[in-house]
């Protein structure tokens, strides 16, 4: 496991309570968080570096900031045996791909590209647990030259932690993530920084309802993971931060026009498609 | 009681809970949210209308969207009794106090303008409950010439509900509450409504995790109510929209440019003020 935090964290959590996985090692930047994740039993052993942790190991998870892929993968690729399945779980799936044909060479068709939608506000591997993925979506996105057994072994190992699998294309996927994932961060992480900007700020936030703090829940997250996702996948960022800032504009327009019609109307779209959005959903 | 919904009738059963009142007597636009409120014991009597429902009154209080206030005023003014206590719950307060000043005229000095930092994203009779002001700060705005032994009534009133009082002037709290709360409503309803426009919609929510549904939780708030809002508070929200704007320009270009820094430098402000905010919180 390269990177130790919430996500990989609590996914060889759950392989471990399933006994699914013998013997887990660990590697990252932080020794510090290293350290923690082995007092916790996420981890068995602790590895010098990526390459190291690599060696002679059946299964691995790429489990970092997706900015960082590209040179653990390249670090890895000489270390990494012959029958060794690779997978990752990088909120970006075309640049992840990418990196993969570029760097891991040989070992591309037993690489799996996944992204587990699961998280939360917290970081690290104190914020590990073992249920993070029970009934939660992991999307697979194989690509033509992934082997059929490697696929089949990364969604058991999805499947063992409680998750549901599925597949998508990276840029399908990619798409679908800027919409309903990377452009709600960018708007709450710039209302934060809106408010936080003045002077009256933290006195401000004394009188703020329960609203408010479920709104910017998400801006408690991780700024680099963030910052990797919003530059990996920022075209299909961009055309859907345009549609929000066009749909801000028009609200603007309709309060400066005391326009209570059109302000109405929007709002009640709005409420309508939340009470949609929600029908099905069951977690 | 003239509106009982959410808030109204929240107050109603915190009051009856104390047995603070004996008699709450409602009045509003449906029949149908009337008849729940009296089966749910939130009100006793059901009156015609809001002139009706305000003769032989001890206190008052106008439970519903802003927008409706000066209409209200103007057909309770010549009902109103010579010593009866007249407050509301109106997310806004300048234009309250205005609409006060020109349409309670003998009463004024025993209108005391408050409004409740508290609610849900549900509304309706059926949404009340006892215990929704416990804990939450209620903030009276008195003018000049209101009257001493009125803000002590109303103060009592929130305080029996288990609220605690502070005092603001209008202005000051419009400005406040555009920042930490209408601000925040305009952005979720925007991007609720920038997302329920696209042909895949649906599909797309599918994808969503829990990140979403917190941030989107106040889109299910009352659109009318929200209308109304933003229309009488709209140059303190025009200032902090535009605020916001400027934020999300800036984090447009950091993504449009790649720069990482910038991006990385900003959601790590969002962060630490967010968690800044949190500390003080303890409900």
């Amino acid at each position: 496991m390269i990177g130790v935090g919430l996500i990989g964290g609590s996914f060889a959590l759950a392989l471990k309570k399933a006994r699914a996985v013998t013997h887990v090692v660990g590697a990252g930047r932080t020794r510090r968080n290293l350290a923690r994740a082995r007092r916790l039993g996420i981890i068995d052993e602790i590895a010098a570096d990526a390459a190291t942790a690599v060696r002679d190991a059946d299964f691995v998870l790429l489990g970092m900031p997706v900015g960082q892929m590209p040179e653990v993968m390249a670090q890895i690729a000489p270390h990494v045996g012959q029958r060794t399945v690779i997978t990752d779980a990088g909120s970006t799936k075309q640049d992840v791909v990418d990196s993969a044909r570029r760097f891991l060479k040989q070992h591309l068709a037993r690489f799996v590209p996944a992204h587990p939608i699961a998280g939360t506000e917290k970081s690290g591997a104190d914020a590990a647990f073992a249920t993070l993925y029970c009934n939660r979506n992991v999307i697979l996105t194989p690509q033509r030259e992934t082997a059929r057994n490697a696929v089949a072994l990364v969604k058991r190992a999805w499947e063992t932690c409680g998750a549901r699998v599925l597949r998508l294309r990276p840029a399908e996927h990619d798409a679908i993530f800027a919409a309903v994932s990377h452009l709600p961060h960018v708007a709450v992480f710039s209302l934060v920084v809106s408010l936080a900007r003045r002077p009256d700020a933290r006195r401000l936030l004394g009188f703020s309802a329960g609203g408010l703090r479920d709104t910017v829940r998400i801006a408690g997250s991780s700024p680099e993971m963030w910052r990797d996702i919003c530059i990996s996948n920022r075209s299909a960022l961009l055309a859907v931060l345009d549609a929000y800032l066009e749909e801000l504009e028009r609200a603007r327009a309709a309060v400066a026009t005391a326009d209570g019609k059109a302000l109405g109307a929007m709002f009640e779209s709005a409420r309508a498609a939340r009470a949609r959005w929600l029908v099905p959903r069951q977690s």
